[in-house]
């Protein structure tokens, strides 16, 4: 039941001429209020039902549009000190020539200022939650639990030693003992990341099945990226990977296959029956010319992705305005059809289907009783004007630097310039250091 | 001859850590300086060069990047008001259903308020010059010269009455008498622009290119843009849009082509004979599902484009660096080839492509002598670090509202938050009543 405003108790009323839901019924409502109360959303509706409440503290955001915080389904957020590293080259030579020879040198005290650069980078353009794989994850959930905001974190699984982990047994001691210790936090949570088919096992893949069933945790893992990986999987497991990962008991219900590029209409057709999940990287997908991902199939399907960023290395930025206007845009022109992925379906899965991807489906709504993960987006910003339709203008129009307001469990990480969780000034500052070790190599 | 920077006569002397040049050798300066005098660069170079230099204000932006001001080749301005009124529609829905009816009702008024907006917008944004085509240009050009901005501005061609315009001669006499009217003026520049090959006559187009040879106006005309508009002109003419405009007389080096997305091989051969130019909407043409114009082919001929965000009704926005990120990653994905359209490409095409495609090629770039058209990217923002290669960080990191500064011919037009041309606060009260106009009647 949504109690009636008056006999509310609640720590801030937070009002703005639109808020955008997210609901069931994608309502969309003028001079409205959302009342925070212990993290969650007590109650929304007309501005003028919480007049007479005199306890609660106030915040009107005035000409603004408050809406879900985005969600991004697919990162790894270190890698931001690989931004703009190596670009416009051939996939291979870029991984190996550039990004693998650094990853190499990697350690846990740069994989946190890595992931605290990409958690200000987040907050600033307006996400408040995001799946994450990589390496020293223990290290990512540093940055993020001092950041304020929420991840699906997991160490990535790989056949062979990394630096954070000797071995397979290595990456599933790590993720028991995480499990254990973020069991009761809000804000973390813990999944089962193998990295690819073809950086993996069959056992180890099997493994990694198992461990996530074992301690209910989601499944993560990038599936189908380029027409490489499929031939290779062809020619050396004698299965597409979809089909390789079904055999080996990793498609279900709470897991995710990022990127999906090369799935055919036969595996369209079994992702919709296993309920899989997806992430997909329209940009990454595009600047590594990986291909494009039959989203528009998805869709009529009824199957909704979820939207990622991939890292910044290959993208260059964690901005989900820029993806979803990507996302959009590149679906239209491939489809020769400017009906496809309209706004609503792209602004869908930006938030309820990133959720999805992230097992973690109160996520990417304001509905009375859920999480109070929302932003707000300036619109006195010239290139928000006139505002006819509201998905429209988040999808289409918008740069990201347009966040003005940022909340993630009811505590505001950013407002008009000020990162109010992290200290923007000192993360930079300890980020140079690190910026130079990412350098010396070149 | 640069003078020596002792000796140097100038108003203001403006430092960044960074100076993004495009000058002939491309070079980026580290802790640097531009000299600015009457409008113009009067010398460029090392910070330290200019520390003995007494009388002239000093700026200096520190953790920055100062660029030349970007250029868009192609828009229409006072389209701003149509932002987002609909979308994902098939092209003739859109334009029947819900342009053309507005455009019907359309004032000096609005347009000029419209074209306000879009100024507003543009100087957020870090656009300093543009080519505009509309109605009511008059108008356009004095809510350009109220902001302080560029432009090359044309009223459009039409075979039929405009609201702006009762026939073709009218048009005739307004580009006359505007060509008088700004032949001194530094920042506005008048062209000839007949609209398209299938909304124009055979008559008109030969006299539209006999005016602009007469008035030694450059040339701008929307070609190519769809499959559709390529049957019609074969089916009804007889020949290829573009060949029809080489035997009217259009093409030659001061003719900029908007769109050219169906140009084939040899009518690019054609185009490169004819030095005539292209302005590249990438964001336009996904968005209304046009097709995928042949850039990498015309970078490997030699053909640099301008970049061009079309109008805010179908884009929705007029942020070049988005169009310069939509470009790159979009030519990527269709050519399957991570190699193609480079950032320095494509920061070449929003710069110096674009000052070719507004007749202007002393525009795009900061060297000594040239006109002081320049913005600032604030580096501190969390997405813009590290920062390896300038180009790549400009073109596949930037949003654009990290533009902390933007000037044009000497003058400040934005410093950090505040417009110093145009009353930001004011332009928006006055265009909510034309946003009422454009709600009114849907």
């Amino acid at each position: 039941m949504n109690p009636t405003p008056r006999d509310l108790p609640c720590d801030l009323l937070i009002s703005a001429d639109l808020i955008l839901t997210q609901d069931e019924e994608r309502r969309v409502l003028e001079n409205a209020t959302v009342a925070v109360r212990g993290g969650q959303i007590a109650a929304l509706g007309p501005k003028d039902s919480f007049a007479d409440l005199q306890t609660a503290e106030r915040l009107d955001l005035g000409r603004a549009l408050l809406m879900p915080g985005l969600i991004n389904a697919h990162t790894h957020v270190p890698m931001t000190f690989f931004r703009g590293l190596a670009d416009d080259l051939p996939l291979e030579e870029w991984l190996k020539g550039y990004i693998f020879p650094r990853e190499q040198g990697l350690t846990a005290e740069i994989t946190e200022l890595g992931a605290l650069l990409a958690c200000a980078e987040m907050t600033r353009f307006g996400c408040t939650a995001f799946a994450d794989m990589y390496l020293f994850e223990d290290s990512v959930a540093a940055a993020v639990d001092r950041a304020g905001l929420r991840a699906l974190l997991g160490e990535a699984v790989f056949a062979f030693p990394t630096p954070a982990s000797a071995s397979f047994a290595a990456v599933c001691d790590k993720v028991r003992e995480q499990a254990i210790r973020f069991k009761n936090h809000s804000r973390l949570r813990v999944a089962v990341m193998p990295h690819t088919v073809y950086t993996t096992t069959r056992e180890i893949l099997r493994a990694s099945a198992d461990l996530a069933a074992e301690l209910d945790l989601p499944l993560h893992i990038h599936l189908a990226e380029t027409a490489y990986e499929v031939e290779s999987c062809v020619r050396e497991k004698g299965l597409r990977p979809l089909a390789y990962c079904r055999e080996l008991g990793l498609l279900g219900p709470s897991t995710t296959l990022a990127h999906c590029v090369m799935l055919n209409e036969d595996e369209l057709d079994e992702l919709e029956v296993s309920r899989a999940k997806v992430a997909h990287n329209p940009k990454s997908n595009m600047k590594l010319a990986s291909g494009v991902a039959p989203v528009p199939a998805m869709l009529r399907r009824g199957i909704l992705p979820g939207l990622g960023t991939d890292g910044a290395a290959s993208n260059n930025s964690l901005n989900l305005f820029a993806e979803m206007s990507a996302c959009a845009l590149l679906h239209k022109v491939f489809a020769a059809d400017p009906t496809v992925c309209t706004a609503k379906d792209v602004l869908d899965m930006a938030t309820i289907g990133s959720a999805a991807a992230l097992s973690w489906p109160e996520l990417g709504r304001l509905v009375p009783g859920g999480p109070a993960d929302m932003i707000a987006l300036d619109l006195k910003s010239p290139n928000l004007q006139p505002l006819f339709n509201p998905a429209s203008q988040v999808v289409y129009a918008t740069c990201g630097q347009e966040v003005c307001f940022s909340m993630v469990e009811g505590r505001i990480l950013y407002q008009d310039g000020a990162y109010l969780a992290l200290d923007h000034e000192e993360v930079l500052r300890e980020a140079d250091k690190l910026f130079a070790w990412a350098r010396k190599k070149l």
